[in-house]
């Protein structure tokens, strides 16, 4: 038993105490877990653009001071009364949306949606009371994403909190809990490409590059990139990808270019990039009779999805996935083991 | 062996001379079936309103003199060089989309839409040469769907005519060939309802109605017709529909009256009328996490199809299909012998 359990931590965080201002590496207070909660010793952290997005808080109401940081590894430090899952000790990942294993998403097979835990980017405070667990000199600070994980020390809700294998290094697996898992998630769990098939990914940042990933380990044959920046065509290669279109060499639509490629249009599409046109584009690319689009990237608020409903009646498919499908507690384990047994090269 | 073999047959059929106006009923010659043709007795034909609508001619190219008529059941007459799977004397339906049984679609699990005999409203003549076989004193007269079955007798690609069990009563089953399967296999092919699931059907005609039964002997629970017409709802019971909502009845939007009425939203919903508003309710309205929406209903061709992209992202799909994703020649069969079996109330 650490000497800290039920005591409140001091440690070292990055505060953000104003919008698009630098965050500044002080010491906070980190009150013990409740119920339901768990307090983690936060050993690895890794930056995604939606950190960046709420820190810059433009279009958002802004919720400061704050302590962003929602993809990350760590160890169990202490749990509040009735968790169960977790010890202290346990090699954990906080992760941005939950599991709370009783409601009719967690009990669904199809959704991870889960009602109580489902990601909420305005909260700023737990749910099992509405306070904060972070204050500085008495001043509550709020939590984002119930991770914020810049933080030596981070109370999160015991449903948002996957037990991993110990032997993981968790300097790698920090980044499934976000960007890979929603990529790979979304090719591997929802695209499902059939060996010897074609998949267009739309977008090849991190996310695109995990989407590519789970094409290459499905058999995908044919990995068409997209992206209108060439530069990352070489390093997407690593991935799986063997063929790339940049729209922006092309005098037609990039959905033409590739049906053109591929006689009528690929089997799969995997939309990483949240740009309302590459939605379009990636549904519209997907072959009659059989082709499933899947949109992975967050659209502004404003923009509408718009295509001809006969693009439908021809028997496309179009879904969307939020972090790949996969249910935080119930999946990343195997997830994790899967990168240990080197079927995928990502994080390596 | 008929008589009739090799010969041209003298018949009656019901000729469209010009757009919109009445057929007339005379006599026509029919040539006989070329390679990979079959030539059919028509016994029963029903009317479709795809039938008035090309009659109609409004907004299209006009393809006159025709001869309408594409939901039917028959008898072979006799077949031309090369075709194997069927011979005079089996009981057969003509359907207006065939099955080659060599192209990708028909190599695909998933796909129905034939590369060669995929429905073609544009197309008067036989694909083998360009011809009809239809004629009166010398003047040939459109085919339409490759099948026009407003005659005695027809001549129809050999991919386009199911075989069908001699013991089923040709004066029911003939409506399988055309809206009964579109919607009845949009439900079961598509949709799949589990048991004990919520189901939405937008628009209570033959179609819908199909549609409903498929949820029936799905084993959904809730079974919500939408239409405009109040009056359609007392025969939709019939079908298994046991909720009604008319959207006129209402101040909000259908979807939003739907997703109060089922926590949330149903879990399949399953659009029959080819109105682009009752296509995005139809999508709206399904539960995020696992709802699925299938089109059904042919849009006008100007038509848009516009949601927020959010909808798709929070996990809903959407997905078209096109004759309840059966294939003609494989799957017509046992849905003869479902029908006969007494699972389906549908056509009795």
């Amino acid at each position: 038993m650490s000497s800290t359990v039920g005591q409140t931590i001091k440690c070292k965080a990055a505060i953000a105490w104003e919008a698009g201002k630098p965050l500044v590496i002080e010491e906070v207070e980190v009150a013990p877990p409740q119920a339901g909660e768990v307090r983690l010793k936060i050993l690895y952290t890794s930056l995604c653009h939606t950190d960046v997005y709420f820190w810059d808080a433009k279009g958002q109401t802004p919720l400061f001071p704050r302590i962003f940081g929602h993809e990350a590894s760590g160890i169990v430090e202490s749990v509040g009364e009735g968790v169960t899952h977790l010890k202290p000790g346990d090699h954990a990942l906080p992760v941005f949306t939950g599991e709370c294993g009783d409601c009719a998403h967690c009990k669904s097979e199809e959704s991870n949606m889960c009602e109580l835990l489902r990601i909420n980017t305005d909260r700023g405070v737990m749910i099992h009371d509405g306070q904060s667990r972070f204050s500085k000199n008495g001043q509550p600070i709020h939590h984002f994403l119930g991770t914020s994980t810049f933080s030596e020390y981070t109370v999160v809700h015991a449903g948002c909190v996957a037990k991993i294998n110990p032997a993981a290094p968790l300097d790698k697996v920090c980044v499934l809990s976000c960007g890979i898992c929603t990529g790979f998630g979304a090719t591997v769990n929802v695209a499902k490409p059939k060996p010897g098939s074609s998949v267009a990914i739309f977008g090849l940042g991190a996310v695109g590059l995990a989407a590519a990933e789970g094409a290459r380990v499905s058999g995908a044959s044919r990995i068409i990139g997209v992206d209108l920046v060439s530069a990352r065509f070489e390093e997407a290669k690593k991935f799986g990808v063997n063929e790339f279109v940049n729209p922006k060499d092309h005098d037609k639509p990039v959905q033409q270019v590739i049906a053109e490629m591929t006689n009528g249009g690929v089997d799969r599409a995997v939309e990483c990039t949240g740009s309302i046109q590459a939605m379009v584009s990636a549904f519209e690319c997907v072959h009659d009779g059989w082709g499933l689009a899947v949109l992975v990237g967050v659209p502004s608020k404003d923009d509408a999805f718009k295509t001809a409903p006969i693009n439908f009646l021809n028997e496309r498919t179009l879904k969307g996935t939020f972090y790949g499908n996969y249910k935080p507690r119930t999946d990343l384990p195997s997830v994790v083991e899967k990168y240990m047994s080197g079927v995928s090269l990502l994080t390596q």
